[in-house]
């Protein structure tokens, strides 16, 4: 069965019944001491639905999760919401008692601003820890985002504007597919290019095993009809496949959120968990969750190389998993991705002191162009194959390419989105102690 | 009770009837296409005792382990060794059959040059992975170093240099104390600077838990009269406190490994597992291995910062060493340190993710001068302490800090020696593509 849905532009007020705003409220500015309108960046965004909505998220599993993560795994037993209020250039996490007041604050003045419930409110915040809220740049930020909200492309820009932090470019993207005659759309919009290594769940709380490891936020709205179980399902799966595969750096955030609002404005059956359309809408979402993703680790702090790591073979899924995240964040095969450097001995050592069973003479190591199965070979079952050293720098060139490696042990696999190590993404995090307004989580 | 020792000049010849030498053979320079003698470097070295000596090892845990490694760890059921054989510019790992055959050549070839038996040495190599040994060179640097060798401080600082790859600087230390009215000597070298979290066992094979993650090497000699079993026992415990508890990149290498070769030349009675003396061989024992891994971290690739991480009141050590270990392991909290940024929000987020519990509002994170107890807290109680910016920058400025670090859950705790992230780290690897002989392991 071939799903099919069409790119379309915009974001999240593509759907039916989505209005939004991004607003300036001069958090991002505060302690900078720069006083001039120059650089001056959008802060707070809100993103409203017209009618109420069916909610579903995904939290940072990080024992040490901000107030706003807190206090939207709770509203997620309520299912339904109605708006999500988002601020830039403060996380409002590591700010006890008076952290998960302000975040309610949030909520409630948004409620207030848009005339609606306070507890159908959602809220999420990016930038530094541990610094409490300005409450008073934030209340003038809603105030100023109600009077705005409106649908249209411009409307998604200023939201894309509004949550970043160090992004260097707007992560928007948004999709269309016929579901029984119906036109249902998605769209989306995420942030993110530090401290990135996302392990969500539904709950916040973190699995038993896996140990897992991005600010990453995003933030999709649908038209479409569905039951709460159902798109809480389908969330889960995509942020599996996309959001919970990246690393930039292998840290791990105190504030990765998704967040999914459906308002059924599309009209049709309401789909449920076992319907029939379901894998359409469930590609659909797949999609737009795997192009932000991606988007997140191409504009991650300093990075010049987007690269695939592939894994396949492997005994079970764990171990799969553990091998791809074990060289996706190894500061030594990071550094040669930088150097282009077809480095097979950093690779390998890598997939032996990982958690993963690995034989070093079944192990296969290869490169190829983005999704392509013309693999070049650097190792085949352990031994260096007779691919000239120029060959292999050849593969490893291009801005962007896959990394495949066959653990010929079993019949696993699994795909890490990853980032090389620059002396940009040092320079960048080292921070500037003269302006302590660098200094951010 | 306390251990009297002191420190004392030289290395592995300080101990009685030790001699060594370490030579030119050119592995170092193969492929550089560097014809002259400028920056020639010593790139084999042997260390041998004048009668056979107790000997025992620790290696990596690595999976993907090299054919020295294997060598070695096979002879520690032996148990008695004459001679230890290291060549530098080539790992002889991934090398395959014809790696395993190059290291018992090394063995035979240095037995023959000695006139012992070829199963009383032992081998090891550091360099580049998954390049075959250069036999030749390697057979030539044999004959010269077996017609050298000699006692005294300059052979030793010759096999300081000859284990040297991206090291700047010769790592030695050696210590004399009395062990019943006899002199006893303890004489260690090791080198490593990049690919640095040493993981080792007696084995080779990997604990149960744990994820361990350097190349590292050390060589320790003494002419204390000890059993094979107190040997290993003090050396496990030895490795367990030193070289197992630094990381620079957190890159656990193919190649890891301690001798130690004990020759009783010093006389008296032997020492047995649970001899009254043996706490103050141990102690001796202990600031040899202590002392040259931190020589290290603090000679690691680009590192401008040596950070001591003290976790304690975790709820037990597996807590501890993971919680340490993900924050000397973060990229962000690392290349804070390299800004001199007191980023508590960095730490606590680290913190957050590792697999050790964590409660937010109980951790307290500080920083003092090294090895004291005068703390200057960022956060007590998961809240900001009134410790000013410039008060916290002031004490993350200097070269060496320790960052301590309570969870307050219980009593265990554990250290790190931890090491920043610097722009020259990724310039150092990154290497230079037209350059291979620069790409190594």
């Amino acid at each position: 069965m071939a799903h099919v849905f069409k790119r379309i532009d915009g974001s999240v007020t593509a759907p039916r019944g989505f209005r939004a705003a991004g607003v300036f409220c001069d958090i991002k500015r505060l302690g900078t001491g720069k006083g001039s309108n120059k650089g001056r960046k959008r802060d707070l965004a809100l993103i409203v639905s017209d009618v109420p909505a069916v909610a579903a998220g995904m939290f940072t599993t990080n024992q040490v999760c901000a107030a706003p993560v807190k206090l939207c795994a709770g509203r997620m037993k309520r299912g339904t919401s109605r708006a999500i209020v988002v601020n830039s250039g403060n996380a409002n996490a590591c700010t006890g008692r008076q952290g998960r007041h302000d975040a309610e604050s949030m909520a409630r003045l948004t409620a207030s601003a848009l005339g609606i419930d306070s507890l159908d409110v959602l809220v999420a915040s990016t930038g530094r820890i541990g610094v409490a809220l300005p409450m008073a740049n934030v209340g003038q930020g809603i105030q100023s985002a109600g009077a705005f909200i409106e649908p249209g492309r411009v409307a998604a820009a200023h939201v894309a504007e509004a949550i970043m932090t160090s992004d260097t470019r707007a992560k928007e993207v948004a999709v269309e597919f016929d579901l029984g005659g119906r036109t249902v759309r998605i769209g989306g919009v995420c942030k993110g290019a530090g401290m990135i290594q996302p392990g969500m769940s539904a709950t916040g709380a973190r699995p038993a095993a896996a140990p897992l490891h991005a600010t990453m936020l995003c933030f999709i709205t649908t038209d479409a009809s569905i039951g709460k179980r159902a798109l809480q399902t389908a969330l889960r799966h995509s942020v599996a496949q996309s959001f919970n595969r990246i690393t930039v750096d292998g840290d791990m955030s105190t504030n990765d959120t998704v967040l999914v609002l459906a308002n059924g404005l599309s009209g049709g059956a309401r789909l449920a968990t076992r319907s029939t359309p379901l894998p359409v809408f469930q590609a659909a979402l797949d999609f737009v969750t795997l192009e932000l993703a991606k988007m997140i680790v191409r504009d991650g702090e300093g990075v010049s190389r987007f690269v695939t790591v592939r894994v396949r073979g492997a005994r079970n899924f764990a171990d799969a998993d553990a091998a791809a995240r074990a060289v996706a964040n190894s500061a030594l095969v990071k550094t040669s991705w930088h150097g282009g450097d077809p480095n097979w001995g950093r690779i390998i050592d890598a997939l032996g002191y990982s958690a993963a069973t690995v034989v070093e003479d079944k192990v296969d190591i290869g490169y190829s162009e983005p999704g392509s199965r013309r693999v070049i070979f650097s190792l085949q079952r352990g031994q260096p194959t007779t691919a000239t050293f120029k060959q292999l720098c050849a593969a490893v060139a291009p801005r962007e390419f896959d990394l495949h490696i066959d653990l010929h042990l079993g019949h696993a696999g699994a795909v890490m989105y990853a980032a090389d190590l620059t002396e940009d993404y040092v320079d960048f995090n080292k921070g500037d102690v003269t302006d302590p307004a660098s200094l951010g989580g």
